[in-house]
C-alpha cells in the first residue's frame, strides 16, 4: 500500500498562521467563560454507539463515523448489518456526551454545574465551505438551573466572547419550543404533525414565506391552518413587540410564564450586554435537534450566511440516562466558522512576544555551540522567543523568510 | 437500546480538578516550547488507514481503532476481511501524521520547521494504571535539521518544561540506533537478527541481564555472541565514560561521527540545561518504533515506573511519503503520566483569579435581577470570576460547597 500525502477527505491540516489564531480565540473563550464561573471538562471523543443513536441528535445521527469492533468481538462471518460490526462512534456534538458525563458524575459536581467544553466533533457530511468533517466546538452549558438565569448568562457570556473577538452588529435570534407549539396548535395543526410542520418552517430563511406555504400545502395540510399560521408570522413581523402580540393573539394556547420569561430574558440581556448585538425574537427559528424543550437560540453574523452557533434548553436529556430529569441549557459557538471569518478578514493576533533568531555558521565548533545555546537559554527564561538555527548559504533569503515569521532581531555567529 | 452512563471502556471523563491541572500543564508546555521557536500545528485525528499500516509504528499498528466505511463504499455483502470494511483509522501517534503533514505542506513551511503538536491519540490497548485508550501527547519535532543541534534543542526544551512543572532528579536516557547496531555486529550477530536481538535487549530493565542472556540463548543465538554482547554492556557500566569505552572497544564497527556527536550532545546539554536532571547514556535503550534511524531518548522519572516520554531521529519517514528523505527528530512528553504524577502529588495550580459568588434568593424580581447581573458584568470585565446562582434553601451548605471550589467572597441578594 502506498502512502497518502493529503489529509482524509473533508478534514484539514492546520498550518501555523491559522493555528495561532485558533489558539488566541481559544484563550479568549476560556478566559471570558471562566469569568462567568464556567469550568472546563472533557469527555472522550468516542461514545457508545447506543448513546449516539437514540434519535436525540436529529439529522446528525445519519452522519456518525462508526468504529469497528476489535479482536474477538468482531465476527465478520456472522455479521448481518452495520450494527453487528461497531461498538463505538465518534461524537457528533458535545451535548449528548455532556448529558452522559453529568449522569455519571453528578454527585461529584456542584449544582448548578456550569460546564465549558472545547473539543472536536465528527460528522460524515458532504464537505463544503466552512464545513468540515472534523470540527471544533466550544460549548457552555448550565445543568441544574431551571430558571431563565441560565439563558441570560449563556447569552451574555457567548456575546461577550464574540465582542472580545471583534465581532459587531450580529444578531442572537431567540425562540421557544412552546411558542412554536402554541402557534401550531392555534392554527389547527394536529400534534402528531408538528415535527413535519417545523421542518418546513425551518426553511423560511431559504425559500421565504411563499415557499413555506407551498410546501405545507403540498404536504396536505388544510388551507385554513396554513393561512392562520402565516397570519401569525406576518403579525409578529408587523408588531412592535412580537411576544406581546402573540400573547394577545394566542390567548390560552400560550402559557403565561413563557411570555414573562421571554420578556425577562430580553430585558436582562439588553440591560447587561457587553457587546454590540441585537437580541431578536424570531418565531421561525426551529433548530434541528429534537432534544430541545424550551428556549432555543442561534447566532447570525452578517458577514457569514448561515448560523455561527446556537443552543437552547434540553430539560429531558439527562433523564434519558438516569430516569430523573435535570434542567439543562447550553450555547455552542461555531468555532470553525468564527475562525474562517477571522482568517478572511485578515485578523492579526495581538501582543506577540519578541522574536530573535540566532544564525550559526556551518562548521561552528561544538564546544563553542554550547555557549551560544546557553545565551539563548538565558533569554528564553525571560520569556523571549529565541530560535537557534544553522545559517544557510543564502543568508539574505533565510533572514527574509524569518522576518515573515515575525523574527525582528538576528544575531549571527561566525566560524572564526 | 438503553443508554450507557459510563465512558467507553479504557477512556475517561475529565472532571474539573484534573482539567484545571491539564490546562495549566498545557499552558506551561506551550509557553516554554514557544520560547524555543516551536510553532503549533494540528492534523486530523483520523488518518488514511494505509498511512497507519505501513509497518512504521511497530506494536502500535496492532492497536488501531478503525473507522467503518460509509454509504455506498461499505459493501458488507462482498467484504472478505476487515480491510474491505474500513478506510480511516484513529492516529496512534503524532509522528506519522506529522510526516504526512510535512510531505504535503513543506513548501509553505520554514526550513528547518520546528513543530509543536498537542493532541489526542488512540490505542486499543488493554487499559491499566496511567495507560488509557485515548491519551493526549505533546510532541516537538525539528524537520530539516541534519545536525545534532536538533537533539540538543529538543532535550533542552523538554527538560525545561518538566523543570517548570516542578519535576526534579529525573533522567533523560540516550542511545543511538547505530551504537545498538555496532554492538550487535561486533558481537557477531547477523544483520537479519538485529531486530530479534533488540526486542530481547529491550526487556533488560524488567528481566535483568540474566533474563536477557537466557532469552537470547533460547532464541538460538551462539553462546560466544551472547557472551561478547554482555561483556560490552558490563564494560559500559564499569567505565567512567561509556561512549569512549565503546569507541575504543568497537573500533571500526562504530563510526567516528556517532561518537563525537553523542559527546557533543552530552556536553551542550550539560552546559545549558535549565532543570535538575541527568543525561545518561544507556546502551540498552531500544525504543519500539522501527522508524528511528539515529539518536533515541527516553525520560525516566523516579516516582513513576515506566517511561514518561521519549523520542529520537527518524530521517527516513518523510521520504516514505515523498521519495525524498528529510532529516527529522522529535521528542514526545507522556502527558497523561505527567498529569497522573501531578494529581498523585497533590499539585495545585498557581495563581488563581479571585472568585466571587452572588447568591440570589428565590423570587427575586426579574427587573432587579438585571441590576445584579449588570454588577457581575462589570467585575467580569476586570477579569474577576463571578458566579451568579440562585440561593439554595440550605445556604450554609451551598456556601461550604462553593468554598471548596475556591469561591472566597459571597454577595447575597434578598427578595425584599
Amino acid at each position: 500500500m502506498s502512502l497518502v500525502k493529503k489529509p482524509v477527505n473533508g478534514m484539514k491540516d492546520i498550518l501555523p498562521l491559522e493555528m495561532q489564531i485558533r489558539d488566541y480565540v481559544q484563550s479568549v473563550i476560556k478566559e471570558t467563560y471562566r469569568s462567568f464561573g464556567f469550568t472546563p471538562i472533557e469527555t472522550p471523543c468516542m461514545e457508545h454507539i447506543e448513546n449516539l443513536s437514540n434519535k436525540q441528535g436529529g439529522e446528525n445521527e445519519k452522519l456518525i463515523f462508526k468504529v469497528l469492533k476489535r479482536g474477538e468481538k468482531l465476527r465478520l462471518d456472522t455479521a448481518q448489518s452495520e450494527g453487528d460490526l461497531v461498538d463505538f462512534g465518534m461524537r457528533y456534538d458535545l451535548t449528548v456526551p455532556l448529558a452522559r458525563f453529568y449522569a455519571s458524575h453528578a454527585n461529584d459536581l456542584p449544582s448548578p454545574f456550569k460546564a465549558l467544553q472545547i473539543g472536536n466533533v465528527w460528522r460524515a457530511d458532504r464537505p463544503q465551505r466552512g464545513r468540515y468533517r472534523q470540527l471544533m466546538q466550544c460549548d457552555i452549558d448550565i445543568l441544574g438551573e431551571p430558571s431563565n438565569l441560565a439563558e441570560i448568562e449563556l447569552i451574555l457570556a457567548t456575546t461577550m466572547t464574540l465582542g472580545r473577538l471583534g465581532f459587531r452588529g450580529f444578531e442572537v435570534r431567540i425562540n421557544e419550543r412552546r411558542i412554536l407549539k402554541a402557534m401550531a396548535a392555534y392554527s389547527g395543526f394536529a400534534q402528531e404533525d408538528y415535527d413535519t410542520v417545523f421542518i418546513i418552517l425551518d426553511k423560511m430563511d431559504k425559500i421565504g414565506m411563499e415557499g413555506v406555504v407551498a410546501e405545507l400545502a403540498q404536504a396536505g395540510f388544510a388551507k385554513q391552518s396554513v393561512e392562520t399560521y402565516m397570519e401569525l408570522f406576518a403579525g409578529v413581523q408587523k408588531a412592535q413587540d412580537g411576544i406581546s402580540y402573540l400573547a394577545d393573539t394566542l390567548g390560552e394556547y400560550l402559557e403565561a410564564d413563557v411570555v414573562s420569561s421571554m420578556k425577562e430574558i430580553s430585558e436582562s440581556v439588553n440591560a447587561c450586554k457587553a457587546a454590540e448585538f441585537a437580541l431578536v425574537f424570531d418565531p421561525t427559528l426551529v433548530r434541528g435537534m429534537s432534544y430541545y424543550t424550551g428556549t432555543i437560540f442561534e447566532i447570525a453574523i452578517p458577514e457569514f450566511g448561515g448560523s455561527c452557533g446556537g443552543g437552547g434548553r434540553y430539560d429531558k436529556m439527562i433523564g434519558n440516562f438516569t430516569g430523573k430529569d435535570v434542567p439543562a441549557c447550553g450555547f455552542s459557538i461555531g468555532f470553525e466558522r468564527i475562525i474562517l471569518l477571522l482568517l478572511e478578514s485578515g485578523f492579526e493576533v495581538p501582543q506577540q512576544p519578541k522574536k530573535t533568531a540566532y544564525l550559526i555558521e556551518k562548521g561552528y565548533p561544538g564546544e563553542k555551540l554550547a555557549q551560544v545555546i546557553a545565551q539563548a537559554q538565558e533569554a528564553r527564561k525571560d520569556g523571549q522567543q529565541v530560535l537557534v538555527v544553522r545559517m544557510n548559504k543564502n543568508k539574505k533569503f533565510q533572514k527574509e523568510q524569518l522576518s515573515k515569521e515575525g523574527y525582528e532581531e538576528f544575531v549571527e555567529f561566525f566560524n572564526r
